[in-house]
């Protein structure tokens, strides 16, 4: 087996680069603390946790050990779920208070939501009271909620406010969240009226009321919306920060951008790992057991559908054992529908994720599935005929081929966008259980029309 | 066939619900242009934009033939660029000039980028010198560069100047771009040394100096580098907006998180398309003949690669005349390998593109892989035996199915990370081909084993 060496990465000197990782492996080995501290000190928190997930789980408990005392809120809050149970118990107490102290309630609600009942309560306790109430609140929206997802830490005025006043104010303010990108406009009832953006409000004169300044991209979210909604909100709007309101329409919290674009990145992660049959749970700090787990739910389900395969088979075992070249040519047809499939599911699996597949238009993309199974059909008969007939000499047997390559290929392309359309339907994920539904149901059509044309025309 | 029916979407009065598409498509076949304007006013652009993709072709020549003189800027920016040639010839000469002028520049190098020559040659036309000169620099820098999405609109000060020199200085701009988030801190040879967020800005008084002021989080990005490490380096660092430099280091614009989440989203649709083996050509606004066009190399592809499967079948002919079962069985092998397969490479692909897969960790994550396919191997190969003992009451033919079901597992698996490492060391796209790579290594495989163990233990 040969083994991979250079993976290409871009590299700089603040980078993650392999040199550096093997040096800090060394003096993880030597424990050597202050060269360890050292080599880790230009890396971003983000850096250091995907370092703490490349890593395997004897030197992570190493590094941990050497380590502990300085890891910090944001290091935390950065580090893979799969991972952040085994950190903050191998973190002193004093240094997880300090740590969850410097983060803001959204990340703070982020960390919280992976861990067991005691480790939650540990961290709540480190909190300050408001804080803790904060988070408490945030936690009682469902998870993957907007809910969730905001900060509280938001920045308001009244519509009547100027410039200058608000300036004052933000000037006086000690307590602004890290990063805002609007200031909420509120009625007397926390009710949003509007926002206006940070660059507008510099760049006007003093006495100008917020009113006057207003910007046409606002809109509100429910806290109880879904998260890939607000993603999707995002993404398709262009917004920088986005409040959100509770049930009565008041102000509860704002969503940034940023984690907006997190989660767009965790969607995508989860179509394409559903669309492969690999469980949610997965990470990539998973050891073999937890790899070989989060797979074999598929891989059993694929075991009893590739079975209608062996039946559907098993019922022309006559026409095969008169003619055994039939058991050589069968799984063509069989896998090229397979990949049409796969094919027409991950578009309509990504149309319908970025709304380009709505039940507005899914009568004419199916149509349009149709047509491109046919054409594609009559193609891939047209070479594969040919062939059948040069290798074997034999009309009928192309014939029988390309019939079969034309059926599959036309029930490929509807079962790709039907299958995911119908899963929607059904308020179910289209990403999900999709590729053995429509690889089951290519195998089995494959098979079954080859064969019953080969036992109509060649026997 | 089933007509698919309600798409499940969230439905609010700003929002393109199916009742407001088929109001608008009775408006466009009634040639009812005030009517439509009036259904198109709440929409946004963006929505405007994907109405446009989803109608068919006969549609959309009607809409635009009923609406082309109030389509702006934005829209054409929104618009797929499957049709935006489409959409730009059916506008009137000053409709255009007047949509393109609105743009940021790094919008109108977007749309020119997709078009043909004359077309841009009209574009650019419509531009203010200006801007002319700016779009021309951009797009002197490479495809899917930073210098082709950032934005030039920049705003800059002096590290030396206060908080109330900026303010003031801001206050007297009257061409700031429409959406900024820091000022980029330069020093007299445009040469950024920081930024200053605009909210730290205005909560500090006025006497203070801006260096004072910056962030941590700055980094700066090479206008040559690939927009695809551009959108990684927002994602990993929560970055709103990044300074990009010419390869003097000096200041040439500024690429926002807008565009950043844009082209993180294009990566992931390009990963999932091209691991099914769809052309990156496919657009959801496609016919069928485009559709099939673009999916119909790899199903030729595919087609040559299933003949292998076939030659190695038709090795085995006299094995399976003689036990004409074995026909039957051996998808079974074949085809839960080509799900591991799928699994390890989905898992792999995505740990590229996040980093979470370097040459660091790549001699782990095979092993890793290795352990599981072993363990789903053996796992499956316990069930699969036992059922085969039971229904066929033959203990060599289960030991025959359980060991080629192993052997093809642990193959699965290790090709579904080996293959992507393979070809992202060879500088090629890890998503591109590994699907094909890796079922062909698993149906060969799997037909070559369990024919192979079986014609060494049944005959």
């Amino acid at each position: 087996m040969a083994e991979p060496k250079a993976v290409q990465q871009a590299e700089d000197e603040e980078a993650l680069d392999p040199r550096r990782v093997a040096a800090i492996l060394d003096a993880v080995e030597a424990g050597d603390a202050p060269r360890l501290t050292e080599l880790l000190e230009p890396l971003h928190a983000a850096d250091i946790a995907d370092l703490l997930e490349q890593i395997g789980p004897a030197d992570r408990r190493d590094f941990l050990r050497l380590y502990s005392g300085e890891i910090d809120g944001e290091i935390l809050s950065e580090i893979d779920e799969s991972i952040r149970e085994e950190v903050i118990d191998a973190l002193p107490r004093d240094v997880l208070t300090e740590a969850v102290r410097e983060l803001e309630t959204d990340d703070v609600v982020d960390i919280l939501e992976d861990l067991e009942g005691p480790q939650q309560a540990m961290i709540l306790g480190a909190l300050e009271a408001a804080d803790r109430v904060a988070v408490e609140q945030a936690m009682g929206y469902p998870e993957y909620s907007a809910g969730r997802l905001m900060q509280r830490e938001v920045v308001v005025a009244p519509e009547h406010w100027t410039v200058g006043e608000t300036i004052d104010f933000l000037r006086n303010s000690d307590d602004l969240p890290d990063q805002f990108y609007h200031v909420i406009l509120v009625d007397p009832r926390m009710k949003p009226q509007g926002y206006v953006t940070l660059g507008r409000m510099l760049a006007t004169r003093r006495d100008v009321a917020l009113r006057e300044l207003k910007e046409d991209s606002f809109r509100t979210v429910q806290a109880t919306e879904e998260e890939a909604e607000v993603a999707y909100i995002f993404n398709q709007y262009h917004l920088i920060s986005c409040p959100v309101v509770d049930e009565n329409d008041r102000l509860v919290g704002v969503i940034t951008i940023d984690d907006a674009m997190n989660v767009l990145d965790e969607e995508h992660e989860e179509d394409m790992l559903r669309l492969a049959g690999v469980g949610d749970d997965s990470s990539p700090a998973d050891g073999s057991i937890a790899t070989a787990r989060s797979r074999l739910p598929w891989l059993i389900i694929n075991l009893f559908t590739a079975s209608i395969s062996a039946l559907v088979i098993s019922l022309f075992e006559g026409t095969i054992a008169t003619l055994v070249t039939l058991a050589a040519l069968m799984p063509i047809v069989a896998s090229t529908g397979g990949i049409a499939g796969t094919q027409s599911l991950a578009v309509s699996v990504r149309a319908l994720a970025t709304r380009d597949l709505t039940s507005s238009n899914a009568r004419r993309v199916v149509r349009r599935e149709l047509g491109a199974g046919l054409l594609n059909g009559l193609a891939l008969a047209l070479i594969l005929s040919l062939a059948a007939f040069l290798i074997f000499g034999d009309v009928t047997l192309g014939l029988v081929l390309g019939m079969a390559m034309i059926s599959n290929q036309v029930v490929a392309a509807l079962g790709g966008v039907l299958v995911p359309l119908g899963l929607n339907r059904l308020g179910l994920d289209p990403a999900l259980a999709s590729g053995t539904f429509v690889t089951t149901l290519t195998d089995v059509l494959g098979y079954l029309a080859f064969l019953g044309f080969a036992t109509m025309l060649l026997l």
